[in-house]
C-alpha cells in the first residue's frame, strides 16, 4: 500500500526573509500544481546550519497530516554533483539535498523509499546552479504532493548521506544529553527524552547550574532555570517569562546532565 | 440568528518565526479541516506581551470577513489551570488563553458567547503541558472555522478575565491618551480616537514636543515629527520618511496629550 | 486577446512583520474574492526604498504563474494625490502606487496596459489617508485575481511615473554594473547580465577586489569571494559558507567591474 500524499508541502529553508526568495519557491509550487497547500516551518535556520535544520524538521514534521511533504532547503552544495533526495519514511514524504539533512529523521525507524531524482529523466530545464530550490526540489515536491508523479518515477533509489546524529545515553544514575536548539524565549531544547526523566526527584545539570525539574513553566520562580518536558517530548531547560539562554550563558551544543535523586 | 464562519482563521502569537512552532499550529489545523485557510496577523509579538497582541489584535480583526476566526497564542500560563476561551463577539469567533489578552476586544460591545474549553469533553488527546496553541486552541480553532462544532458544543458559558484597558480621556480643553504600539516605520500608534480631533487647529504634545495635526505622511517636513490619523482610525506620531519612535525617544507607554487650538 | 488571470496575488511590502499589516491586507483580499492565492515575496524591504523593492519584484515576477497580479505596497506618498496603477506588461498584472516601484519591470518590452485605479468609480468606501495598500490596492488586486473586474474598469489609461534605472554598460574590454540588492546570505547581486559574463577567463573587480569567475558556491576556496551567475540571471559575487558583504566590506550601489581575459 503506497501513502497517499496529503496536498500539503512544508518549507524549511535557511532563505531568511530579506528577499524574495521563498515566494519563488512557493509560486512554482503553485504554477506545479495551483491546489498544493504550504505551510511554512521556518525560514530563519542560520545559513547552513543542516543540523539545526534537522532538527527542527524532526522536531515538525509529524505533527502535519501523514503523507504530506516536507521540502527541506539548506543547500551550500548546490550547483555541485551532490543529488537531490526524495524520500518516504514515517508516513511522510521528504525532498532535499543529499547532504545529511535528512539524518535525524531517518534515524528513526519507518523507511520506505529513498530515491536520487533525475532531473534530466524529469523533464527539467536545465536548473541553474545557484537555486535548486526553485529549479529541482520545488518540481519535485509539487509534483508528489499533487499526485502528478510517484517517488519511483523521479529516479533511482539510492543510499542517502547519514551524518551521524549524537545520541543521549543513560546510565542507572544519569542521563547525558545536550542542547540542541534554542526557540524564541531562550528555551534550550535538548534532545533527551522525556519519558527517560524519573519524575520531580531528578535534578537537571548544565554548566554550573543545577536545576529542578518542574511540570510547567509557571512552577518555576521567576528567577529560576528549570527543567520540563518540551512540546517536541524531550528536555526543555527554561526560565519563567524570561530567557534560560541570557540566564545560564549556555547556547546550542553544551552537555546536559540528569542525575536521578535518592528516592528511587 | 448564529454567525456563519468565513473559513478563515487568523494567527497572533509571540512564537517569533526562528523555529517551526508557527508552521505546527498551521499543520494541526489543516489536519483538522483541510479547507480552512489561515492568514498570519503577526508572530512578532514581543514574548508574553500580551497587551501588545490585544492591541494588535483589536486593529486588525475587523478587516478580516464577518465570521473569521481569530486564533491568539500569548500564553505564558499554558499548562496551569488557566483555561482557554472560545468567544463569539462584534460578528467574529475568537480562541485565546484565558489571560486578558482579548480585554480589547471585549471592552467593546457586541459579546455574544464567551466559552471555557473543555479538553476532555472534546475527546482532545492528553495536551502537552508546554504547548496548547498546538494540542487544543488550533483544533479548536479549526473546528469553528470549518462549522465543525459549533462554540456550545465546546464547554460551558463563563466570565472570562478582564484586564483593565486604560482609556483615553477628554476635557474641553485636552485630551489624554498613550503610544499603545510602534509600527515598524517607528510610528507611535495611539488609543486616541482619531474623531476626537478638533481639526487642524490642534496640538498635540508628547514628552517635551509639540507637534501639528496634518492629514497625510507627505505633509509633514522631512525632519518634524507630526500627529495624523493612523489606519486603525486613532491618533498617530510619525516622521515622514522616517522614525518618530527615534527622533522623539519616546515609546509604548509614553502619554500623549492634544490641545484644542483657540479657534474653537 | 486578453491574459487570464491565474488567481494568484504576490505581495512585497516594506511593512515588516512586527504588527498586524500585511495580515490585514490579506484578510481584504480574502473578503473581496475568497478563492485567491496570496504568495509572500518579501515584507523586509527597507522603509521606503523603492529602488530595492523594484529589483525585488523584476527578480521574482517572473517565476509564478502567467496571469499572477504582484501587489507591491512601498508607498511614502500615502493619501497625496499620487495614484494608483494597475499594469498589464509581459503577461503579468501589477497593482502599486504609481512612484517609479514598477520603473525596472517596465523597462522591459511587453507592457500591455497602464490605468489610472479611480477609487470613485469602483466605489470603494472613502479610504483612510496612510493605507491604500488595504484600502485601494488590496480590493483592486482581489479583483483582478478573481476576474471580478479587467483592467479596463478600473479607470483610464495613463503613463506610468518611471525612475530612471542605472544600466550596465559594456565595451570590447569591460563591464560596468552596480550592486542592486544583498541576499540573506551576504551574496551582492549585481544588475550584469551572467550572459555578458565572458567565461572562466574573465576576472571580477570590487572595491580594491579581484575574483575569479566560478560555476557554483562550492568552487570558491573559504576565505576566497568569488563571482557567479545569481538565480536572477545576473552576475553575483558570493563566499562560500560565508558573507562577501562582511569579507569586502562593500553592499548595495557599488560599482562591480568584470575585465575580459587575454584569451579573447
Amino acid at each position: 500500500m503506497s501513502l497517499v500524499p496529503s496536498g500539503i508541502v512544508s518549507l524549511l529553508t535557511d532563505f531568511g526573509s530579506e528577499g524574495p526568495f521563498v515566494g519563488i519557491v512557493k509560486g512554482v509550487i503553485a504554477r506545479e500544481a495551483a491546489e498544493v497547500k504550504v505551510i511554512d516551518l521556518t525560514h530563519q535556520v542560520p545559513p547552513q546550519d543542516i543540523a539545526l535544520a534537522g532538527f527542527w524538521l524532526w522536531g515538525a514534521f509529524r505533527w502535519l497530516a501523514r503523507g504530506s511533504v516536507h521540502l527541506c532547503v539548506v543547500d551550500p552544495g548546490v550547483g555541485t554533483d551532490r543529488s537531490v533526495i526524495a524520500v518516504e519514511a514515517q508516513d511522510h514524504y521528504f525532498v532535499a539535498p543529499d547532504n545529511g539533512v535528512l539524518s535525524r529523521v531517518l534515524a528513526e525507524p519507518g523507511i520506505r523509499q529513498v530515491i536520487r531524482v533525475d532531473p534530466k529523466r524529469l523533464g527539467l530545464r536545465a536548473p541553474s546552479r545557484t537555486f535548486h530550490g526553485r529549479d529541482v526540489m520545488a518540481p519535485v515536491a509539487a509534483w508528489i504532493a499533487s499526485k502528478k508523479r510517484r517517488l519511483d518515477a523521479l529516479g533511482e533509489a539510492c543510499s542517502p548521506t547519514l551524518e551521524p546524529v549524537p545520541v543521549p545515553t543513560r546510565t542507572a544514575d544519569a542521563i547525558v544529553g545536550r542542547v540542541v536548539a534554542v526557540d524564541r524565549f531562550g528555551n534550550l531544547i535538548t534532545d533527551i527524552p522525556g519519558d527517560w526523566l524519573g519524575g520531580l526527584d531528578t535534578e537537571v545539570e548544565i554548566g554550573e547550574h543545577r536545576l529542578r525539574l518542574v511540570g510547567t513553566y509557571q512552577e518555576g520562580d521567576r528567577d529560576e532555570c528549570v527543567g520540563l518536558v518540551s512540546s517536541f517530548g524531550t528536555l526543555e531547560i527554561a526560565r519563567r517569562e524570561g530567557s534560560a539562554l541570557e540566564t545560564l550563558g549556555q547556547g546550542r551544543g553544551t552537555e546536559v546532565r540528569v542525575r536521578r535523586g535518592g528516592s528511587r
